[in-house]
């Protein structure tokens, strides 16, 4: 077999600025869908071992294997940390991966989804039908556009605000900075309104995530960072960064223990809701608020 | 650049038995080392991002950037269940990663290490100082030979014992099986006696896992699963498998806190250990005792 006959069947994930020096790769089964968006560009692959997997400007966004990690708990840590989340915010998800998680919760009323690209929406509806199931609850709203202007029109609204944004490199990138964190908090529903963000990874954005945690406490009464095991994402974890408009909030505890062990999870426990806030040493130190 | 320069600049761990479908590569700044020893091939390499990296038979054993995870959980999570470690056998665990944590303790008197492979030890010394300084310890004492074998001499001997191993294939194929757990039984010290296990993955491995705590379970009193971030090891977490003498041992709590957050840990604290046993609901299913 030529070399190129080989390469062309594994995805290699690299980025030399964003994690130097490492890439993990997926053996493809088959190209199942490749365009050049509006905004991006979006390959969907069946893989060999992990099932249908969406790539987004050659960063892997999910695999069917192990997506339940990323959006349980990223939708279910803020969610249990809130008295009664009744109106819900996901920004970016186009996947619907979040929203079908969000959706779950028995006292969600309305989901709205705001996502930048119509394009990624349709992929999930058609290679990714576990995940895109959240689109036809009856509890979702889709609106296709930007979060940040969203925000911008909408004041005081929301009881949990979720982003689940790609990297800070192309259209996520405004999502990454002080200003939509103002923004997150204006559209916040107070007094008990929180906010959860897709917050990287401790073992290679250490420095990121701590100057995002640095901005968010000049904005939010309680900053807190929580992470978890995600096999396909790079150094096989990602961490979240929870906000909230509470003073001395106790996020790494679920509100109503009921209701978090009758969601239908594959990953979220109370348990794991526990565990997810113990940091590792070195991240503990770099992360804690020493104001 | 031809194609095999590329290839020379990057170690990538495959194995199509043990994960198949996926593989995790490292850009290599320089080979250092590289040789058959009587029982694998032995490899060590400068890597770009990652400090210097160990390679058995073609997977990754520790990479200076992030060894801090595994050698601190596989050392601190079973001595910090015992009320009293005095004496610790460690087998395996050539590079002296674990052993540099075990000795750490202020309880242990005498920490054994019992590694087959005389080359890995001496490989550690010259390109893993930071590793290898356990060997230097006054209460280190090393013992190049079979685990299997040195278990068979000793009854009733060790407070703990702690099985830092390679997968089940090659050298360390035994040590993941029943008759060797009982080996491990007879050795350790009533009435507090733990052993504390390399546990390979629950992403990619729970078959594996449930089999060998399902036979635990019938040799200990007390059987827990234990598992952490580590970024490069397949699917980015190892667990850890951890047996009692004692019945219904509680083995997430660390027993002496003050020890706990005492210790020049990078990665374990207190809050760290609970956290550990906190398991993805997909995996607490499967691994929950439910005899």
């Amino acid at each position: 077999m030529a070399a190129g006959d080989e390469d062309k069947k594994w995805f290699r994930e690299v980025n030399p600025s964003f994690w130097p020096g490492q890439a993990f790769s997926l053996e493809i089964d088959e190209v199942l869908h490749q365009q050049r968006s509006k905004y991006q560009d979006v390959l969907v692959f069946k893989s060999k071992t992990y099932g249908n997997v969406l790539v987004l400007d050659n960063c892997i966004q999910c695999t069917e294997r192990d997506e339940c990690a990323y959006q349980e708990m990223l939708g279910f840590l803020p969610l249990l940390a809130h008295p009664n989340p009744k109106k819900v915010l996901i920004i970016g998800g186009g996947d619907g991966g979040v929203l079908r998680e969000v959706v779950k919760h028995p006292q969600v009323e309305q989901a709205v989804l705001c996502e930048i690209d119509q394009d990624v929406i349709d992929v999930s509806k058609k290679y990714l039908p576990n995940m895109a199931q959240g689109f036809s609850s009856p509890k979702a709203v889709i609106n296709v556009g930007d979060g940040f202007e969203y925000l911008k029109n909408h004041s005081q609204e929301f009881d949990v605000i979720i982003t689940d944004s790609s990297d800070p490199e192309g259209p996520a990138e405004s999502l990454f900075q002080e200003s939509f964190y103002s923004l997150l908090k204006s559209a916040l529903k107070p007094p008990h309104g929180i906010i959860c963000c897709q917050g990287e990874s401790i073992w290679l954005h250490l420095s990121l995530i701590k100057k995002i945690m640095t901005f968010a406490r000049d904005i939010f009464p309680t900053v807190a960072y929580a992470f978890a095991s995600t096999p396909t994402y790079p150094s096989g974890t990602i961490g979240f960064l929870i906000c909230s408009l509470e003073k001395d909030k106790k996020l790494n505890e679920p509100v109503d223990e009921k209701i978090a062990d009758q969601l239908d999870t594959r990953f979220y426990t109370a348990d794991i809701h526990r565990a997810a806030f113990a940091l590792p040493a070195f991240a503990r130190k770099e992360l804690s608020n020493t104001k």
